[in-house]
């Protein structure tokens, strides 16, 4: 019987469609002897001719010769957005290919869609590099894990904001210099607004949830808010309170409800999470049968990445290579229902900016107390009676509707000077 | 077609037996419903009778209908110890079943063996509770780090030695205390010998590596220490220079020499394992493309072992499905020798018990450096002058079989008056 040879086409040849062709081409012979599979890049293209130009041995640059080959088992797709990628993958798996992406956009937009297609047309989806870099956390919430109950994930899948916390909590700095560096060193887009604005986290928040609990969840389930408003006097009061601030992606399931939110959040100083610092990516997952556990490691950067591609491509090369195609269809757990965020009950960090006046936090105090929210601590430092000064605080346990209901009626009051900063905690 | 549904059979109903078939039949539907294959646990056998008494639709009590069932696709191996476990997977593997075992003595000792004998009978092998229990460290370095040369690997395999050292580090009490207390609460056996000794962390280090290196490594090849030496003085004074002691497990490559080796480290406070505690387990991974990585997670108990066993047998599962067989015959690397310890450049933590007189540091300094060892920070209180004081001390790097040298020349010294605490550092 002659061998038969995986082949693969890759569209987009960035960072890290550079680094996969680069790292797997070298490595090739070595994978090929530890895996038992065969394997040739055989096509590849990138709208910017000169991007391919460090492959001639490649066959370059169309990408409907990618599709349409018939020889190509596998196409890569690392260029991003919603389209034309939308379009390159539903014809690559109409014409019997199966595909890698990174694409989190895409697949938080569209996947249920992809991943049935793929089932139809008896192909396979590899998507490890669209979270979190080289972390792992596809597989193991797909392979390794598949006997739990997923309860609870909490991740820090951003690098661009986490580096930025990470900054203003070290050097004390504000957010807009955080971002400046940022973006000098190469952690920030020109225009970060996809990462500041927490709308990636989202992204690879919901299709984390949609393999952890067998729910299709699209970014517009999660509720999202970015880290734009934290000041680096939040971030130094919640560490006098024993917490750190994170940009995280919050699921969490209790009885037939589930919570999806990414927000920035006070999390203890002793978790795991918090010690993930600069561009490092980290997520929590607990499950009934595993407890607590924790995957951490680069969450971008082209060489992270394409170690995700390299499990993917060496994983679906296996499959192609068998005759029977098992793969499931796409199963639903119709029970779960997506929580509205005013039900929510976590506890809240306040700072409110406040006149320095006798009798200001019983102001406060009572119609926190009218609304169910009881005060944990509360730092109440003396300053300047003519200016407004901090006053923050910790709560327990209380309900979203009724902390916004609240923060409504105390911002009207006149001692308070600006709106307050509310930042919820995770435990 | 005839949907086939894949038969299993189980050797050993302990805790990760119990847990294991207790969660998978309770769990079957929903496996299913995700993985698209259908199973049966048709058989199971413990030496004590009792023991399958919760499974009564389960057919029992013969290991050698299991092994010789020809409709048994997969024995699940969980008796541990070498012999008879050896015995049943052979014969298994003979007559053309996988394995799944969480038994790390014996891969330790005939993981080679085992792993050629499955190929060339062409049935698989599934070890991932062998391992740091529900932590995916096998299917990670076996599948999702394929395409990465591994440089360095730090584990906290064993959560008995690991519990020990935190409640000695949070207590301040002394190692006997806190093997007790870990007994009491069973975390550790009655005879903890192999734990405390190492040699469990030492035959886990063994099977990562064989998969890490793609070299076979046994226990054998790996140097080997206990944490019985260690006294809650020294993890106090290792905290001082901003240090944790823990037991490690280590493995790294420079140039074409494999450093393997098992025992009480300083690693820095700041490190992500030094905030692994108790009996959970943590490895850190370091490769050409993921950069930094780390996998943490429940090391023991039925479940989380038990949810590991699960993954293999899915995995498994799938595989007996397809029609083809791929998998690689054992990929050797055979540029790769394995270090000896006299070799090893690291820096080193030493405790000397001295009389407080003038000239004993100059002593002490003088052997040091005559054997190429320079010191990086002392501390040395002033204390009974009658009495034997503690000198702790920090080396920069330098070679054990310098260290060794040097050591034994000092404890000559009528001016010391203990045998001398010698700890490697860990960076």
């Amino acid at each position: 019987m002659e061998e038969k040879v995986v082949k693969i086409g890759v569209i987009g040849c960035g960072t890290v469609g550079f680094n996969f062709i680069k790292s797997f081409t070298r490595k090739k012979r070595e994978i090929e002897k530890k895996t038992g599979v065969k394997f040739i890049i055989k096509r590849v293209y990138d709208r910017d001719e000169k991007k391919i130009k460090p492959f001639p041995e490649i066959s370059g640059n169309s990408v409907k010769e990618i599709i349409e080959d018939p020889e190509i088992d596998i196409v890569v797709e690392l260029i991003g957005g919603i389209h034309p990628a939308y379009e390159f993958i539903v014809k690559s798996i109409k014409n019997g290919k199966s595909v890698i992406t990174a694409n989190k956009a895409l697949l938080s937009e569209k996947g249920k869609e992809i991943f049935n297609l793929a089932v139809k047309n008896k192909v396979y989806v590899g998507y490890e590099a669209s979270v979190a870099g080289a972390i792992p956390v596809i597989k193991t919430l797909k392979e390794s894990f598949v006997g739990n109950k997923i309860i609870k994930m909490l991740g820090i899948l951003n690098g661009t904001t986490n580096f930025i916390l990470s900054q203003m909590f070290k050097y004390g700095i504000n957010f807009s210099d955080a971002l400046k560096k940022a973006q000098k060193l190469g952690y920030a887009e020109a225009d970060p607004t996809l990462d500041i604005a927490g709308m990636d986290t989202a992204h690879k928040l919901s299709i984390l949830s949609t393999l952890a609990f067998n729910k299709p969840v699209s970014w517009k389930d999660i509720y999202v808010e970015g880290i734009d408003k934290i000041e680096s006097t939040d971030i130094k009061y919640a560490y006098d309170f024993g917490y750190r601030i994170k940009l995280l992606a919050i699921a969490k399931i209790s009885s037939n409800f589930l919570e999806l939110r990414v927000h920035p959040a006070l999390l203890p100083s002793n978790h795991l999470l918090s010690s993930v610092e600069g561009v490092y990516n980290g997520i929590f997952i607990e499950g009934d049968m595993i407890g607590n556990s924790l995957l951490y490691g680069e969450g971008a950067g082209g060489k992270a990445a394409a170690s995700s591609v390299i499990s993917d491509v060496v994983e679906i090369g296996k499959k192609i290579l068998q005759k029977e195609y098992i793969s499931p269809p796409f199963y639903e757990n119709k029970k779960l229902t997506i929580k509205n965020m005013d039900k929510i009950s976590i506890r809240y960090y306040f700072r409110f900016t406040a006149l320095d006046k006798p009798g200001v936090l019983a102001k406060i105090s009572k119609i926190l107390g009218k609304n169910n929210i009881s005060i944990s601590s509360v730092i109440q430092k003396q300053e300047n009676p003519q200016k407004a000064v901090p006053i923050v605080m910790l709560t327990h346990k209380a309900e979203e509707k009724n902390v916004k209901k609240a923060i409504k009626e105390i911002d009207n009051l006149d001692v308070i000077k600006k709106p307050t900063i509310i930042i919820r905690v995770e435990e």
